[in-house]
């Protein structure tokens, strides 16, 4: 085999989230991190999309390990669905604050088996499938994140996982330069790194910055503070409990998310703050509001949320009202802005103090800007790149600065093109790389119980029928002496306007005329059809509309 | 009366667009702006949102005449539908450009009456109701706008308009500082202002700007230049225009907006360039791309638009492929970034390269940021302020830099709230000013030809639906000889996952079963309740969904 060393990625490479990627050599592959992406707001009838177990399913006698470099949802996410496709003796490598969230999603689904599990910690290398791994400390938004390297006989495959570069990382673990220089000495064919953040210019702000920003919107304000950040961001946890200590605060807790991750910290040995020293909102009742620090989920204006659902006065344990002060510690996902921007408006409206925006300082993103994604290519020098975790637009960026950073050769790659790497070329050019072939990825919704492709969900039709209605007529049947047809309409629209109430009368009437229109013999398929064909003139033309037509025909009995 | 001075604001506060507002004095009114709002991606159901016509007919007898500040479809965009409730010899004041905007909008509704527009030109005072009405001159996005001082026996409101401080205008019209400070001098009682872009500090950019910035984009670029920019904006079709000539490029247009907003400036008499210099792209085929700059519309992904259809490959004249560069100059209206990114994606995948994002300096908002809000309260020094234009976040933080700049007295409004201005005051307290009712707007959709509120349109069934699907159940009934119930079903489903086409079946069977279970001489009212919560069980059971459940019932004919 001339390319030994290969990739495809199943997910994460064009759209941002569902991170999932088979890495191999010489057809010995392992599955790097499973995850699910969250689909866009205009999305009806799913409530996350997966990657395409068929596909997976067929390379199963392959792969050996799933490997998981850090534990938010867009990585451990689609591990309930991945792992019953494949071979149950297929072991999870995961650091123990991830083990102990895959724990979690799996114990939902009834899948968890601690039997699988293996531990893996930064620097401690172990053999999966045909590589021997390493892996790498970096620093992002939650505990416990660490870079892959791959190496194998015929190279090694460095694989970022999702990084930033914080100088100054509140729990003390910090991103490992020596171990990525070493690498980088050491030589690495291929290096897929995280593109997320590639719009940006500069550096992230580290996580020290925003406790060091976040107590001047708390210090000196009379009120509640009400601070809303990602549930999984541990080190923003861990500051704002610091904040709650140094002001006299009581650190309270609003939304089950937060207990989730705040608990697997405690599992795996490193809580953000002593045990005790934050309560449930539950429990939070007839607090003096100048000596209160709640942290809440919500920061997206997900309905369901805590924060949107006290925006909407319809939270039982949290009502915010006048001196209050919300802090947004969060940045607004593309595509969110419009519910986000509706809670805002509900809480300033209940007399909510709010901070939030771009210039307020309150919060740090996880993903390296375009410098640290250069500090990357200085330090570890490969021989090919191919950009990861990112719009397409994004990989493309990225590897623009690859070219301003002089790697030699780069490739931008879509989810199920398989890609390999010559063996034993330690600088790249692109004839050393190949595209090999190209797997036609599906992709498969979840909605509650239900997990199918688009079209088995219906999703087009979703959209058709919301935007364009339902009639339904109902049509009885009769003969009158002379053998000519007539009939008995009644007439229901659903998901459209109907003239407040009127309008389903009238087509009641235009179905009854078009069965009369119709010859004495004409068969009972073609008065279906005729009656549809009628009625949705007639809706075309009071509406403009193209509802979905459903027409019952029944033999009336003769009178 | 106490408060001669009054306005009730229809739209615009609290939301972004939808800007209407009553202005009166002694209780004769004019109104300023009758826009409409685009609603949000998530919205299913209705093309834009208008202003309530049913509260607006009731005040018809009190409204003197319609004063518009400028042509976005945000300030003039609901003149077809509120003209109706109207009395039809209220005058319409409008600038000369922004009156051809006008007459299209209405040409199309079959409302355009030339006879009752009035032509308004910056510094040419002139009676409208109870107001000597003077336009300003602002700078904004567009060619024509105008702020307007509404002079009164009881004092004068200043009502801004849309405005920003351009101060390299690129056609020329200056924003009139001069005009503010003179009325500053004489005595302002009420300020109301644009909050657009409360969120940013420092100042917007010049139109100057960006024709400055824009060539590093397009010289040496080459193949085919592509810019997309909102159609309205006159001035940046006119740095375009520049680019395109000192290029040594044809200008192409793509896009029918583009024409309409062209030929209104071609009308009013200050075209943008000359007549002659742009040809549209479906007589652009074959020429050589490196001599060719297209101007597009389609900036906020919008699916029907010219650079969304390019992306899906769906548009008959534009191509777009490798070679072509896509320059970006627009912002994303939040919420439609989802949309966007895609664009961006399917655009990058077919090869052409994309300059995009805050900061490839390729767009400049049209509304000001906060030192030049600042600018205005420094000018003007009125006695009272009541921001306008944006969410309701936007206009508390705008009240906040109010006070920051010494404004005396500031309140903020919602839509709906009437608020007054004591009479003769000159430096404000909230004394000075009353909220003196609400009149409790309903939120009014358009869907094409129909115009009705949520409830109306259905918007929350239509979602619903949506996301739960619809079952119709069609059952024949019959009695077996001992007098027993028995149900032929027919299940149709709509909207949702039916289990590769299984589920109908299953779900008639329970139907049957369901009329089976009903004692003979059941009514036949119960025995469809009982069909009913028997497949809504089921349902439930295999999807955990509450879809619309429509039982049809027939006597069937004895066998």
């Amino acid at each position: 085999m001339e390319f030994p060393l290969q990739i495809l990625p199943i997910g994460g490479l064009g759209k941002i989230g569902m991170n999932c990627m088979l890495v191999g050599a010489r057809d010995r592959w392992i599955m790097v991190d499973c995850g699910v992406q969250f689909p866009p707001v205009t999305l009806i009838g799913a409530e996350r999309i997966l990657p395409d177990t068929a596909t997976i399913a067929r390379w199963r006698d392959k792969i050996e390990a799933i490997v998981i470099t850090h534990g938010h949802e867009d990585h451990i996410g689609a591990l309930p669905w991945v792992l019953p496709v494949l071979d149950p003796a297929v072991p999870i490598y995961a650091s123990r604050f991830t083990t102990r969230l895959i724990e979690h999603r799996l114990s939902e689904h009834g899948l968890w088996a601690p039997s699988r599990m293996r531990l893996h910690m930064p620097g401690e290398r172990f053999d999966a499938g045909p590589f021997e791994v390493e892996p790498i400390r970096v620093t992002h938004s939650l505990p416990d994140c660490s870079a892959l390297a791959l190496r194998s006989e015929y190279g090694t495959i460095l694989h970022t996982g999702d990084w930033k570069i914080d100088a100054e990382p509140l729990d003390g673990e910090h991103f490992d330069h020596a171990a990525f220089e070493r690498l980088g000495d050491e030589g690495v064919q291929l290096l897929l790194s995280d593109s997320t953040n590639i719009l940006s210019p500069g550096r992230t702000r580290s996580e020290s910055d925003v406790a060091r920003g976040l107590p001047r919107w708390v210090d000196g304000w009379a009120g509640r503070v009400i601070v809303t950040q990602f549930a999984s961001n541990l080190h923003r946890m861990q500051a704002i409990a610091g904040i709650a200590r140094d002001s006299g605060r009581q650190l309270v807790f609003c939304g089950r998310s937060l207990w989730r991750y705040y608990d697997a910290a405690v599992a795996s040995g490193r809580p953000p703050f002593p045990a005790g020293s934050v309560i449930d909102i539950e429990d939070a009742k007839g607090l003096d509001p100048s000596r209160v620090l709640i942290i809440t989920t919500g920061s997206q204006g997900e309905r369901r949320a805590a924060l949107a659902r006290a925006a909407e006065g319809d939270h039982r344990h949290l009502v915010v009202g006048t001196g209050d002060r919300v802090i947004h510690s969060a940045r607004v996902i593309p595509g969110n802005e419009a519910d986000v921007y509706d809670m805002f408006n509900q809480l300033s409206l209940r007399g909510a103090d709010l901070v939030a925006g771009r210039h307020t300082d309150v919060h740090a993103s996880g993903h390296a800007c375009q410098d640290e994604l250069a500090d990357m290519f200085r330090l570890v020098r490969p021989a090919h790149f191919v950009p990861i975790h990112g719009e397409y637009t994004f990989l493309r960026g990225h590897a623009e600065l690859a070219k301003r950073c002089d790697v030699p050769a780069t490739t931008v790659l879509q989810n199920g093109e398989r890609f390999g790497v010559r063996a034993g070329t330690t600088r790249g050019s692109v004839a050393d790389t190949a595209r090999l072939d190209i797997e036609l990825l599906d992709t498969l919704y979840n909605d509650g119980p239900v997990t199918a492709d688009a079209d088995d969900l219906h999703l087009k039709e979703r959209r058709r029928i919301a935007w364009n209605g339902l009639v339904l007529v109902d049509v009885t049947l009769q003969r009158d002496p002379e053998g000519r047809l007539n009939g008995d309409a009644r007439v229901q629209t659903r998901a459209m306007w109907d003239d407040g109430g009127t309008l389903p009368g009238a087509l009641a009437v235009v179905a009854e005329r078009a069965v009369h229109a119709c010859p004495p013999r004409t068969p009972i398929k073609e008065v279906e059809e005729a009656v549809a064909a009628s009625v949705r003139r007639a809706v075309r033309k009071a509406t403009d509309k193209r509802p979905d037509v459903i027409v019952v025909l029944h033999q009336g009995r003769a009178h």
